[in-house]
């Protein structure tokens, strides 16, 4: 079992002195020891399967959500997909080694930028227990130590999720300590992981606008945020409705909760009578409530009237619900304005048959990911063929987008010489 | 010029009005601008240095060092260099619009991940007035706006050199606001800048450890810390004397008062009879301060009664200075140990014959500058082919090693496809 009588500290100074060794780790050796992981996730899915019970049984009474009872569930299907999506990272390239760039400078140094693991990155998470072995994965591979902090509701999944892992890996050579598990789910354990200063490399917030406000407040340590979205899907002038219609109910519908669902559908003038109608008919036909401006409301036929109007601060909104903004605007720049005003550079669409102004939306758009044609539903770091991700952030330094393995990477410059002295 | 009335915050929001447009220049543009402040350098030379006059008649009863005067000073040939070190950015490549990495998924998205500009980029430095060229240039040319807050000491020197780039830039084509400068070099304007979230992209500070803590204290946007270095060169068993004592000797010796100067070496106890009476000997000669270890000094042969003993904080001293810690080591994995104990992950170096210790010494130590045979005063933008740099990191996050062009960039993923929808 994993031990809980550990401070933050402690945990994180383990996972510090892990990370030396780990950072040396030949691929072979993390390779076996993700499959060791896998193996014992399938060989133990009665152990996993029975800590969720109890997780769900404890918090029985407590006020959550439907939809927040539905990510702490595991069944036997969900076991078998976290043991297969470890599988998937053993099959992806070991990052550590890599050369991004090289060189040969005029006075005969070869220069290489190599690639190597940042040392210990935190996860901050909530519900889901996959996390924990998503992420372990994804660090050992790419030669970093992690420290697991979960959420109290899923606490005994995630402790036999984690013990699972760490005796499976220090069986295949994994040094003790590379998997941390924070016990304790209060704010002050939080303050003490957010604090380690040249312990801890990196932690990644994944959760909601309160988790960011709580940690903003107190870290020290250097934090990507895993953030929201306020993703659009503009449809240009001359688009093909039908592409149009399938990307927006795509983007809308098939999972309204995450990060990378759209929330503002925007709409060129010329294309605005022809194509709405049919578009919001089939919304609110799945479901959609809509909110729509002036001019989406007199192009929208019949439906116009029993339209809800979008007020101002709903461009702003990630609504994570089945509703829907609506706007009319007069060119592929205004919509890049828009999106850039009111976006918050996750995911952001274009449809169109324009090269032009599929040129002038992606050299625009101001966001982690940019489409044309194509479902924002996609910036994921499985289907960005990443394996799985730590998180998507969308602030600009150091990663933008999904975190991967690269991207808990940084490099270091390895220079040859024969001599080479300055003169 | 530059007008001083406005305040912090509205020259930091007036650069990031211009960065929307800079982010879309052509390269030919932004390289017609860079031309044009070389030459207005050139053909205002006498400006640039009747400021500077200015400066250091005003600071004349100031206790300034005399290293730091000498940084202060502008004479006719520096400020030739100022123009020559913009025209040698012109000549590299604009990092906006690389494709870092491009691939096509399984369902036909095609995917690049495209370099482009931070956004607002903000310098806080000392002294050298040619800070203020070198960074603009680099930030106009990435397709970034520039904040420059320099020191008062030369603040006449810096608004002109800043006045002419913005006039000779707004002549060709840069949008107003794109060059802005901090009048006021107290602790107040520092703190106004550092907090200038969403506004601001990244704060680069190049100084001392009272700057890193200042900042350290009140900064909300990220930093990248240009910090010290304490480094190393560390000499093999079997390794080439000759070319060992060379390395050793510019790496001390060349500009001790930088900070990818070296300031410990270390020696294995095998090379130590023979290589260190030779070494110290030249070094003792050069002016060098030595401070040795039992070991070292037994090795020393006739000068190892008159060395300094080495006290523990030596190790961890960044001396600046013509003092240089000397230690033997039983090993090369000793050797890497002890440089990442003691080291600040700048550069460190290796002479060697051994292609294992090579191999070890690379992989072991963690910098952001590993040398195999060279001289570890090579870390610098310039030396590497990036035309200058705005400072050397020696953080993991974002940016390793010298700060150039492509560090002052982000990415964004532009995904094609043909109407693909999640599943």
């Amino acid at each position: 079992m994993v031990t809980t009588a550990q401070s933050v500290a402690d945990v994180c100074r383990a996972a510090q002195r892990a990370s030396r060794s780990l950072s040396q780790l030949d691929t072979g050796t993390k390779d076996r020891a993700l499959e060791a992981i896998a193996a014992a996730i399938d060989a133990r899915a009665e152990e996993v399967l029975a800590a969720n019970a109890r997780d769900l049984e404890a918090t029985a009474d407590a006020d959550l959500s439907a939809a927040f009872r539905d990510k702490m569930r595991l069944d036997p299907a969900r076991v078998a997909a976290i043991a297969e999506g470890v599988r998937a990272i053993v099959a992806l390239r070991d990052p550590v080694g890599e050369v991004i760039e090289g060189f040969r400078l005029p006075n005969g140094l070869d220069v290489r930028k190599v690639r190597v693991p940042l040392g210990v990155v935190a996860v901050i998470y909530e519900a889901r227990p996959n996390v924990t072995i998503d992420c372990t994965a994804l660090a050992l591979k790419s030669g970093n130590a992690i420290v697991l902090r979960g959420s109290s509701q899923v606490a005994q999944s995630n402790a036999v999720l984690a013990a699972i892992a760490t005796e499976a890996a220090l069986g295949a050579g994994i040094p003790e300590g590379a998997i941390g598990l924070v016990a304790g789910g209060g704010r002050e354990e939080m303050a003490e992981l957010a604090t380690q200063d040249g312990v801890v490399d990196l932690i990644v917030p994944r959760g909601g606008e309160g988790l960011k406000a709580a940690l903003e407040e107190v870290a020290t340590v250097p934090v990507i945020y895993a953030a929201s979205g306020n993703c659009h899907v503009y449809v240009d002038a001359g688009a093909d409705f039908d592409m149009a219609h399938d990307i927006v109910i795509n983007a809308k519908t098939q999972r309204p909760g995450v990060c990378n669902s759209v929330e503002t559908l925007l709409v060129h003038r010329d294309a605005a009578p022809a194509f709405l109608p049919r578009m919001l008919g089939s919304l609110r036909e799945a479901g959609v409530e809509l909110r729509a401006d002036a001019r989406a409301k007199a192009a929208a036929g019949a439906l116009g009237d029993s339209l809800l109007d979008a007020v101002d601060e709903d461009w702003d909104t990630e609504f994570l619900a089945m509703i829907l903004a609506v706007g009319v605007v007069d060119s592929v720049q205004d919509a890049v304005e828009h999106v850039n005003r009111h976006g918050s550079g996750h995911s952001e669409a274009i449809v169109t048959s324009s090269v032009a102004s599929a040129q002038a939306f992606e050299r625009g758009v101001d966001a982690a990911a940019v489409y044309v044609n194509a479902s924002t539903r996609f910036t994921d770091g499985f289907e960005f063929g990443m394996g799985a991700e730590i998180g998507n952030s969308t602030q600009k330094l150091h990663a933008r987008g999904p975190i991967g393995m690269r991207e808990l990477c940084t490099y270091k410059y390895v220079v040859e010489g024969s001599g080479q002295v300055r003169p």
